[in-house]
């Protein structure tokens, strides 16, 4: 290599200081998820406000912006790492200091009060006691997009903080044939679903059981638990607070094993990713992520293609029956059927793999709509409901069913939304392309023998870090941009 | 109040901030030692160093020094809550400001290359491989010494590090007295252990069953389960996070419930101290500990005049019975025996209650002759053996169970070890002063209830944080300096 820049020297020095903190918050939160005694709360919120607020003031301090400009001017390949880690210094720092400080400190206070009114609104199922919060936002949210710039959408800006490049016209046009698409399945995959009952694996599956068999599935998957581990949460997540060291989460029900093995193949597809990035770039916004459209398709891939496949249960039935003996009752074919069960229902979060994506068109139709001025804040519960009706075929009675079933418009987030969707079509699309470049794969996962389609991904993905726009890296990867038919054929071969 | 000084106000947020980079430095360490993924080793000590190295940069800055001098000029009463504050930030900047850099560096270097070396010299016991690194340790620590400056003794400028305010002189006297009171309490301890045989309680102890244990009697001393927890580690310890989070540890051995109740104890006895600090002024000196003298005198009393006495098990062998049924065949007596049981042994950690401090007064021996260049490094070995046979009549024939058996010296700390004795010395004086002043107090540890000692040592030890240097706390509890005569009449009146 040649002799470091002086300026990108200082650049990767500040990043990785802002890294140590930053490391430090995700620690302590990841505590507080799990280990930290309830009377520590008011002091470690205090102190992870002052952790972030330190990050920030290093990160958008006046000679960041210069050391960046200075390295613009330094000539790097355009293929270099350099290039790679300038061109997203720029487009963080820039959201990071275009939007004044006030404006930001009164998006805290307001996602603060919104927060409560939200789970208060959801309690009486009554929106008007949201609807002005979500005034507040969606005019917070309309004032940072000014800050930030667009060409054509004020939600540009907004995606922009979550799926880099994506924009709200080309969503619109991959929403609308994957909605139409999906319409046309539903009505089968319901039809083959009537026959599995509900609740069919229903039982008693002790705890422990559950955590010594999600291990093994984590294991088989390529999770390395000497540098992660899995913890008890309320909600399941999964936190990198190093470049080897992975913490996952998960729930668990003791009557049904399925919820706690599905959010760890679920978070382990994240983990995997997480701890695949480029190790010696830790610390570099190359190290990081390509997006959040990128980091759901890991999580979905393993969780809904992998784990949820015929094949995946002919293979772990007999392991599984050694943990839990009471599964010998059901062959794989009924395991196989319960877990893909598709049924429209009303909560997003408890949604199968058909419905999942028709209560985010809805959401991304309802965001857009607020954000250009088309829909009022006043009109969301009438909006949502009749849209649900349509997409759904239910009939939603109470808001707490419908439009404020979600915690993502009282904290400030628009424009999240989409990624979750962008992360099952990009599953798809990768997992259509592992496939098809790796004809030994099918029989592999067959075997329940997870490493070809794990490094294919290390090297395709997740070695690959934020190197390219996430558009750019499934175009890169996969020969084509992100596009709603390789899930629209995975669904309809499925159902 | 009246209005806050502006120095003063400076001096505590700066303060307030080293407490949140220390609380996440304490964080990061318990994780190290209790959940932490292996392969998270490297990437955590960078990030340690780094907190350590910032929370240092911002208590020496200058301006530190210059506020420190303007709050001394602005006349606070000597007795207010800023005056005590003003004196201990003086004492730390002090000492952390007058040793150069490029000393405390080389200590750290010194420390990090003879921590392996004692390592293999205890391993193949040999001290020749460790003696380089000791002298060492020893040049700098005299370097230190000079740089802090002392009237009397280079060891005093070592003690004020651990115990403010103690001198070789003053605990040359007190040792030696407790020494020759020790020399004579032995043989009747020795002889009346005889009965008791080794290893009487052994048996199976599941670890579930220990920690529920455990618990019942952690709260019954009022450890806050809200504001704290237990977990596993490799070697027991207690560590605060913040005002209302205090984590302890300890280990689990499945043959002997003892080590983990009494560690557990221990930790407790610690964790009441810190949970018991004045809660307002955490982040600043007056919120903290006394001494280690005065932590070790809580962790003490709680763990052998609370947890070793026959009121004790009296109390608690019922419901110790409810977990381990097979301590039914043991009268409490008997199990009180057990606890109790006194016999010489080369290792300090395992040390009886009459051999313990028998184990720190050598060390001290050997410390202040080495300090005070009466005592030859090359010597330490055949010192250390000869010492011994006299004190504790055993003749020690590898040095791996004598003067290579504790990691202190390797870590630089010299003048660490007499905090011990001094613990047991303050626990038995607060004890005697307690039952004193409190005539039901008796009476209520009989029925197992420890409130009222619980509260008394909270008002006079806990509350009062830093105010007083540990001789001057004392002697406001208790009318009398650390003295070793009531650690003697408890231990005459037990044995």
């Amino acid at each position: 290599m040649s002799v470091p820049h002086p300026s990108y020297k200082r650049l990767q020095k500040r990043s990785r200081e802002i890294s140590f903190l930053a490391s430090c918050a995700g620690a302590l939160s990841w505590d507080q998820e799990t280990f930290m005694p309830p009377k520590a709360l008011p002091y470690r919120a205090e102190q992870l406000a002052w952790l972030g607020g330190q990050a920030h003031r290093r990160f958008t301090a006046g000679t960041v912006g210069d050391l960046i400009a200075e390295c613009e001017q330094a000539g790097f390949p355009p293929e270099s790492d350099e290039a790679a880690n300038i061109r997203e210094w720029r487009r963080l720092y820039d959201r990071a200091t275009k939007v004044p400080p006030h404006l930001v400190e009164k998006m805290e206070r307001t996602c603060a009060h919104a927060r409560e009114a939200w789970r208060e609104a959801r309690k009486q199922s009554r929106f008007k006691l949201f609807k002005p919060h979500l005034d507040k936002i969606l005019s917070l949210n309309h004032q940072m997009a000014d800050c930030w710039g667009y060409a054509e959408s004020p939600y540009d800006a907004l995606l922009d903080g979550y799926e880099p490049g994506a924009t709200a016209r080309a969503l619109r046009q991959t929403f609308s044939e994957l909605g139409a698409a999906l319409g046309s399945i539903l009505p089968a995959a319901v039809e083959s679903s009537s026959a599995v009952p509900k609740d069919s694996l229903k039982g008693h599956y002790p705890m422990a059981d559950q955590q010594a068999f999600n291990r093994k599935v984590a294991e088989a998957i390529g999770f390395d638990f000497g540098a992660g581990r899995i913890d008890p949460t309320t909600h399941p997540f999964c936190s990198r607070l190093d470049a080897n060291d992975c913490r996952l989460t998960t729930r668990y029900d003791e009557t049904d094993f399925t919820q706690s093995l599905y959010s760890v193949l679920h978070e382990a597809g994240h983990g995997l990713y997480e701890l695949g990035l480029p190790q010696d770039l830790f610390g570099t916004p190359l190290g990081t992520a390509a997006s959040l459209g990128i980091h759901e398709s890991q999580s979905r891939l393993w969780e809904n293609h992998v784990g949820r496949s015929a094949i995946f249960w002919e293979h772990w039935h007999p392991i599984a029956c050694e943990h839990f003996p009471e599964l010998k009752r059901f062959s794989p074919a009924q395991i196989t059927a319960a877990v893909n069960r598709v049924a429209p229902s009303f909560i997003r979060v408890e949604a199968d793999q058909v419905t999942y994506d028709l209560h985010i068109l809805l959401r991304f139709e309802v965001e857009l709509g607020l954000m250009e001025d088309k829909l009022k804040t006043k009109d969301v519960p009438a909006f949502w409901n009749e849209r649900f009706e349509k997409l759904l075929g239910l009939k939603v009675t109470k808001d707490s069913d419908g439009c404020l079933q979600d915690i993502h418009w009282s904290m400030g987030s628009i424009g999240y939304f989409p990624t979750y969707t962008l992360g099952n079509i990009n599953a798809a699309q990768l997992m259509h392309c592992a496939l098809g470049e790796n004809p030994a794969m099918d029989a592999d996962l067959r075997r329940g023998e997870y490493e070809s389609l794990r490094s294919w991904l290390r090297e395709k993905i997740h070695r690959q870090g934020s190197r390219r726009l996430p558009g750019a890296l499934m175009q890169a990867v996969t020969g084509e941009l992100p596009s709603s038919r390789h899930q629209v054929d995975y669904l309809r071969k499925k159902f």
